[in-house]
């Protein structure tokens, strides 16, 4: 029997087991034709009907909006973020942010290339540890921008911040895309790397309001234009087939399972009980996120000291639990409970917690 | 039995199936790590010495001196096309391009959002039909531009221009990297997705000689700049995992078989195999390119009507040999014969084509 363990890595991140069996089972002959899906061009009938699925059930699973369109890039997220204010910039008005951790000074990073930058609010006062409150963003900007999920701190938007109309709200949802029922309509654009909720490593996601695409200026490189992707359809060169593959078979596996409503309920009873464990835990383990900033997708916590987490997460790895070791920016640990993450290995990952506890306090 | 054809594609492109094969037996569990290669973080020990056997393995292969770096970059030679000028360019010098075809033609655009290009030779004139001879630089060129194979019109450089010292040779290799011996010391930078001789779409691979980054201004975002992914071994983002791992299988499976040089020795064969069938057809097939000119990647050819045309490629495909329509731009026909096609598959392509002759003539 094939050994798999309970994965809980920022991303790349756990997939369902079924969509995996269904890969491997179809790799050497896609539904019949006698080639892998690695190998079919991307202009193929067979390849097309992957491409247009992978986006017609990202629609349907997320209520998109017809005035919107969805792309299917390269580049993850950090190229998102030189290319959203590439193009949504416009001549002398500022493009707001809130700077709610490292994802967030990224995006602002580049954003500064291309004008003024205005951060309206950060919680750098407590070391990114919670989701500012009561944002306004200025009716003359050019764009707002948020991050709806910090992996690092563990910070996640609960509410979505109001913007003043004609703004749109662009947010990068890589790390929190589906985790919950949202409104579409509340963005103007959305970007989001696959490897989290969506699937593998190696594509982006884009959900951009129609209107937006004409802000951009002629000098602009091709690939770099959403006008490009938009008018092809994501094919305008050789888009990167097989892991748009793995993302229909994700969504498709998703639908099945009850939609985004059903992966909201299941996310809430995980992040619950990992919450619970640290709560109840009398300090042994101290949550980093403030309580209202908590994020469903990446539980972070201390120990007593970095030895202890060290300890902790050795432990753990010889209990099949992989991968809780926090980010090397600010240590602690972390468990990344996507989508994809059962119950049953949540539930694992809890009765470990509670028996190291037992054993180390 | 899985069902198994001969696959033609100009790119996404067949692939070795004893590749294929290891990729589908590990998909579940890489390496006894009971997670699959999709899954795992581009920062575990486990992804990265597949990501550091991958370069080692390229710089092997094709011999490239320490002065060059190794990178996988995503976007296709599409992002290399402006990635390209806005690192390499320099005030007040031109950029020259040779001009070949579809290919070279979008480099060339992109060029010109940087600066002065100057087109030092084209073959329109023929339609892209052969390889200017004799070009010519500037020895004040920030650098000069050629498409190593032009896969539409089937065309490709068979003896290097010579370049002034100091300007640097850039080449779009997406279609012919490794298809045969090259001496990386005349070439600044060589760029190549890598969805034709080394893995599948969604990777791209970048080879660049190393002061040349230090070109760039502190203007470009972070992900446009060569240098940054230098600094961080291709790991500043998240990298493709799994299509660089699926590069690093076909590499170790390259290298079993002999090398480039043994690559190349059964290219010429198979090339010579199928322009030997066009040139003793007595015109019923009628090679595109000029002979002095062809490709040993794609072969483009065509018959007598488009009519006779899609009858040929309808009943190649009935023989389980796919993927032989030329390019949408032009028409007629193309076998592309990368690496990864066996002599098998082009002598059943040649036997075919000559029994189609004969009951078509």
């Amino acid at each position: 029997m094939t050994k798999r363990v309970y994965n809980f890595y920022a991303g790349p991140a756990t997939l369902p087991l079924p969509v995996l069996k269904k890969a491997q089972e179809e790799l050497l002959d896609f539904h019949g034709t006698g080639m892998s899906i690695l190998e079919i061009s991307h202009r193929s009938k067979e390849y097309d009907a992957v491409h247009k699925k992978a986006s017609e059930l990202l629609r349907d699973l997320m209520g998109i909006p017809s005035e919107y369109k969805v792309l299917w890039l390269q580049g993850g997220a950090s190229t998102q973020f030189f290319m959203a204010p590439l193009n949504l910039q416009q001549a002398g008005k500022p493009m707001e942010y809130v700077h709610t951790g490292a994802w967030a000074k990224k995006a602002i990073k580049e954003a500064k290339l291309y004008g003024e930058v205005k951060i309206v609010a950060s919680s750098e006062d407590k070391k990114f540890t919670y989701i500012p409150k009561n944002v306004t963003f200025s009716g003359n900007a050019a764009f707002a921008h948020i991050t709806g999920n910090e992996t690092i701190g563990g910070v996640e938007w609960q509410q979505w911040p109001t913007v003043p109309s004609g703004v749109p709200l662009v947010c990068d949802m890589s790390s929190n895309l589906m985790d919950k029922v949202i409104d579409v309509k509340k963005f103007g654009l959305i970007y989001a790397g696959a490897q989290k909720n969506l699937g593998p490593a190696g594509v982006t996601v884009v959900i951009v309001r129609e209107d937006l695409i004409n802000r951009v200026t002629e000098t602009v490189p091709t690939m770099l234009k959403y006008k490009t992707h938009v008018e092809k359809d994501s094919l305008y060169n050789t888009c990167p087939c097989f892991s748009i593959y793995l993302c229909e078979l994700v969504l498709e596996h998703l639908k099945a399972l009850g939609g985004v409503s059903a992966m909201e309920k299941q996310n809430r009873k995980k992040a619950q009980l990992v919450y619970d464990v640290i709560d109840h835990s009398n300090g042994f383990y101290r949550g980093v996120a403030q309580p209202d900033s908590r994020s469903l997708m990446n539980v972070t916590f201390n120990l007593a000291t970095p030895e202890l987490e060290a300890k902790c997460v050795e432990e753990a790895k010889k209990n099949g639990l992989i991968g809780l070791k926090g980010h090397r920016d600010v240590g602690g640990m972390r468990a990344s409970i996507y989508n994809a993450m059962s119950l049953e290995g949540v539930e694992k990952l809890c009765a470990f917690l509670q028996e190291f506890q037992e054993q180390n306090q």
